[in-house]
């Protein structure tokens, strides 16, 4: 038997009263909505429907699915464009193109199966530390740079001899609920989290102290808005905490376990033992055609 | 100086040759396609735009923005619907009511403010732990009918006298991608990860076991296609473990550091210091609403 409020179409739901918007992500382009329908109380979610694979050759040429755009930015080999699938209609996609791409490009931008590591102390030491060692130096050069002062100092929010602490560049610099900041440390013997010991805890706390701070001061954010984490494995082998808003929750790898690590966990842990990250099995997942996936498979270890 | 490649608009991007879609990412809606732009490689990632919260009272009416409906399905007080913004289009919007909504709706689906707590062991002795005592027993009625074999029986996919795996309610048991397992653990002494001590190593590994020997046997994903976490807090306080594929990625606060504990990490911790979940101070995010979080701030501890 059908509900009493069961609604058949159109027609019920045009009877919809307004209310408020309750939630709203613009991560799975969904909003939610308050209001009355049929003198009841309801909850309409709205969301886009998924792109469909198989019209991946469909959007564009003559007669393809998208019908008109317009460029927004354009800078070296990257374009951004919105685009309509009929010309009367509100903005329907976000296009980014990268032209001419190289093949490092095509290796990042595509999919890669996730496989889960169990890094033991043996592996680190036997593997995953040489693999470190060898990681080629311009790709930190960006770093350096902004630690010796040749780049971004504009941008730099807080510094000491020890670390400095800037907007991360997925930032926007805008948007308070999307914040995002970076501390990077001076000491170049940290490459990663298995290098932090009992003595790094100093260090640690200051970041925290100082990053909540700084949101306090110049956004009035108050104390517990933060979430701090560290990766492991990084995308970089020089030490720095990522530092953003706790309500912001892009998706992906990078808030994940398995990748991320609370630096408020790392804390009370090396508290409790000043050795743990020496010690410990660090598991993370590695996309399959890396680098560091490869050398660990052939270690057999 | 523009590039020599810059895009300038429509006539460009339909020059197009479509190759293959390299990643498709249905949470954030969005393909990525491989082909080539005027004799270059070239990479255009598709998204659609976000919602717009200012839309939210037009959405419906007689004059509204959803133009067509389509009933999927119906039951109790959910319907759910896809919508078009114009008649001769494909489908734009998957619509989803409640109604009646309660006032239990409403909040559960209301945006909260996260806040990040550091629960010393402290404030879990003097606060915690009598609001987890508290929790009401109806709520988790349903996971006593599962382990006293009263509910879901034909569901479970491995039992012993200490624990039983079953698909998650998330999970629409089809996608191999989408994987997500639950393991519900006979003990009830066990209400949480703070109850943890290195004489439940056993039994962790032998979940991760179980868990590995089930997904390889019935879906054929080899040693290390599984990422396994513990929230702090749960949303139920009976112990269970997270079992999902390590490919999958549905953003929100799931898999996030400050709400989910990778069990390989647990383990490792378990056996440095078997106390370890005893004495370290556990951080994690709570909505503004919620009654823990009241409770911790009247005790100012």
């Amino acid at each position: 038997m059908s509900h009493p409020f069961a609604l058949a179409g159109l027609s019920d739901l045009q009877t919809f009263e307004f209310q408020k918007v309750i939630n709203e992500d613009p991560a799975s382009h969904a909003l939610t909505l308050l209001g009355t329908l049929k003198t009841a109380q309801a909850i309409i979610r709205i969301e886009k429907t998924a792109l469909n694979a198989s019209d991946g050759q469909r959007f564009f040429g003559d007669d393809g699915l998208v019908q008109q755009v317009q460029r927004e930015e354009s800078t070296d080999i990257y374009s951004w464009f919105f685009a309509w699938l009929a010309e009367d209609r509100e903005r329907d996609l976000k296009v980014s193109v990268i032209c001419p791409a190289t093949e490092t490009h095509v290796r990042k931008y595509t999919r890669q199966e996730q496989v889960l590591i169990r890094e033991t102390p043996t592996l680190y030491e036997h593997v995953v530390k040489s693999y470190i060692a060898e990681f080629p130096l311009s790709r930190t050069q960006w770093v350096e740079n902004i630690l010796n002062g040749l780049s971004e100092q504009s941008k730099i929010l807080y510094s000491n001899p020890q670390f400095l602490i800037l907007p991360d560049m997925k930032w926007d610099l805008k948007t308070v609920s999307s914040l995002y900041l970076v501390t990077l440390v001076q000491d170049r013997s940290i490459k990663s989290l298995r290098d932090l010991r009992g003595h790094h805890i100093d260090l640690l706390k200051a970041i925290r102290d100082q990053a909540e701070r700084i949101v306090l001061e110049r956004w009035n954010l108050a104390k517990g808005t933060l979430r701090m984490y560290i990766h492991y494995q990084p995308s970089y082998y020089h030490f720095h905490v990522h530092i953003v808003n706790v309500n912001y929750l892009p998706g992906g790898l990078g808030m994940t376990v398995g990748q991320a690590h609370l630096l408020d966990d790392v804390i009370s842990l090396l508290e409790l033992d000043s050795n743990v990250f020496q010690r410990m099995t660090l598991s993370y997942s590695l996309g399959d055609q890396s680098d560091l996936l490869r050398r660990i498979r052939e270690s057999e270890l």
